[in-house]
Order: structure tokens, then C-alpha cells, then sequence
């Protein structure tokens, strides 16, 4: 799990302040958690504060996760194939979009988003990987540590999610029941090493 | 299925062609089908020909599917947080290899990168959202029309695939066994829109 090509993780408003002086003067918007984002042909959006969660539906009714783009990770329709393919505010997010001809005209932008695409690719690779694990169990453990690593903040010995997933948000992810999700999260908690807050924030120990 | 943002496609020697020009003097190295391609930690690599196999493994045996990289795609350690992660010539494959501080230091180099990448990872998304559908018949259906889309060569009305991916491969790409893959294809050809040639290979039609 460990990557060998990132960039120094900066704290979350140091790495806004980062992005809105990188790409100074380009529209940025704001989401509240829960609203849909648009997904303009001509754009990528990059990620500058909070997560975006990223679905796809099936002719079944089923859903699926495709991924969370949290800071500094691009998303939008150009970088996908899927159809179709969702984007809802998981929390408060804002975004900056980019054109893909300013991209294309813009070497160093491209160079930058080089390195924030490498970021999203690992966790998707990362996310089929898990996937593909036989058991519910090891499927839901792995994606929460993940999750964990990938956008929990360090607070003594544990990371904290700032954001609400929903046990059906992560049936979803992984292709199992609610009520299995219900099940697995109950033993972890008696394993110790996973807790909600007051505010059913997910809290990880151990990992750090 | 349709991508929004890609270069025109070039038939497989100009792409080679126009990848080793652009790509001078770079080390580049042939690998035979089935040889393993070794991954240094401070380089990725590019596929000029061919395609290369990405599995990765779970301590139960199982062996998982994370992407196929054929030309144009790069594919490397850096470019993942998976292990282990594995990389095996499925044809013949000639590889460029670039090292990571020469990206770092080459924005034209990051430029064409991106968009390579930027392909990876849609296919990387596409498996992902092939691997939640509930039904197998819809995996293997969808996965094989996928390999026929990015890798087929086309020919009067059909794509033909020029490699040969057991029943195994595709058993464990899709989570499933070779026993149902076996089924589901025979299936298929009696449905009429998929064949094998002499060689073994892969022919879809009606993808046209």
C-alpha cells in the first residue's frame, strides 16, 4: 500500500490556497454535500476542498461506486467511459474546472494533472482490486482502511472521515447487502478497530 | 461507451513508429508472450506493441484482473498501489521505458503522458463497473466487448483480437470460474456474435 511516486500531502487549506493560486481565475464552484454536479463535455473539474463521489447505475436498478475524488484528484465525463456516470457532493466540495483545450494548449497545467491523475488511477486500480476479493469481509475491511488512508485526517492515534457513507453507500461500493454491510461494521467495532463519532464520522485505529 | 476525448487512433506500426520518435533514444525493450516484465520503482513504462497482462493476487490463490495496457498505455509501480502487482507480455510487447524524474522534468513529455494515462484509467473505471454487475453473463459480455472495442483489429464486419486469453484469464478477471466462462462462451457463439479463429483468437462481430 505504500506509494512511491506522490507528491508531499499538504494540509487541506494549504492545498486550496494551493490550487486557487495554481489556476488563478478560473471558475470555481461550490457544492453543498448531497447536490449533483454537473459534468460539462469541455471540462474536467479538479477537487480543491471535499470529497465527490463518483457512481454509475445499472439496467437492474443496481449501483455501483466508481470512485471518491478528494483533494487535488480530477474527474468529468472526458475521463471516463462509463455511462452513465454520477457525481454527487459526499461533503461540501469545491471544485475548479478546467478546459480540455486549455489543458492541451497548457503543458504545465498537463504535467499537474499528470501527477493528480496518477493519484485517482491508483485508487480505481486499488478499488478493482478489492473488488475482486472473494469475502464480503476482507472486501469491506480493505475499503475502509483505504478510504482511511486516502482522506482520513490524523487526530492522536486514529484518522477521522469527515464525511457521512452510508451503509448502503458502501453495499453499493462493494457489491453486497445492507444488511451484510450492518453485520460486518458491528464485528469491526468489537474488533476495535473501527468507530463512528457523535457525529457518525468514521473513525480508523491503528492505521497510522 | 463513447470516449469524449481521445487522439486519433494511428494503426499499430505508425503509433510505434510515431512513439519511438517521439520517444528517441530511450531505452526500449522487447518481451516475448508470456515472459514476466520486471517493474523498477523509478521508471513506468509505455507500451509501443503489443499488450500487456496487469493481475494482481490474494493470499487465498485467488489472482485478479487490474487492466490490459496495450499501445500508448503506460503502466508501472508508480503508477499503483496494488500488491502485489504483476505485469505479464500476453503477446509479443516492445516497451519504452521513462524514468519518473525525466516526466518530472519534460511538461511536453507530462502532456502526452496524461493523455495516455487518462485512457488507462478509463478502462480501469470501465472494469471497475463491469465487475458490479450482479449477473456473470453480463460481465463476461460487456468485458469481451470491451477487449474487442480497445484492442481488436477491425476487418470486413468484425474485430478480431490478436492474443489468446484462456478461459482462466478471463475466469479471473471477472470473479467467476472457468467452468461458467466455458458455458457463457459457448453460449455466445450460439448467439452468434463471437468466434474463435484457427489461431485461438478472438472474433467479435457486429461491433462495427
Amino acid at each position: 500500500m505504500t506509494p512511491v511516486w506522490t507528491r508531499p500531502t499538504l494540509a487541506s487549506g494549504q492545498l486550496r490556497q494551493v490550487l486557487e493560486q495554481i489556476y488563478r481565475d478560473r471558475p470555481m464552484l461550490h457544492f453543498t454535500a448531497g447536490q449533483t454536479v454537473p459534468l460539462p463535455q469541455d471540462s474536467i473539474w479538479v477537487v480543491c476542498r471535499g470529497i465527490a463521489l463518483i457512481t454509475t447505475s445499472y439496467e437492474s436498478g443496481d449501483e455501483a461506486l466508481l470512485g471518491l475524488a478528494g483533494p487535488s484528484m480530477p474527474f468529468g465525463s472526458a475521463l471516463s467511459w462509463v455511462m452513465p456516470y454520477e457525481v454527487q457532493a459526499l461533503t461540501d466540495l469545491d471544485l475548479i474546472r478546467l478546459k480540455l483545450v486549455e489543458i492541451e494548449q497548457t503543458p504545465l497545467l498537463a504535467q499537474d494533472l499528470f501527477l493528480m491523475l496518477a493519484q485517482r488511477h491508483r485508487q480505481t486500480e486499488m478499488l478493482l482490486s478489492l473488488i475482486g476479493q472473494r469475502r464480503v469481509e476482507d472486501r469491506l475491511r480493505n475499503f475502509l482502511q483505504l478510504l482511511g488512508r486516502e482522506f482520513g485526517q490524523p487526530e492522536d492515534q486514529l484518522l477521522r472521515l469527515n464525511c457521512r457513507l452510508t451503509h448502503q453507500h458502501l453495499a453499493n461500493a462493494l457489491g453486497t447487502t445492507r444488511v451484510t454491510v450492518t453485520r460486518l461494521i458491528g464485528q469491526f467495532r468489537r474488533e476495535g478497530w473501527l468507530d463512528f463519532d457523535d457525529q457518525r464520522h468514521l473513525v480508523l485505529k491503528g492505521l497510522l
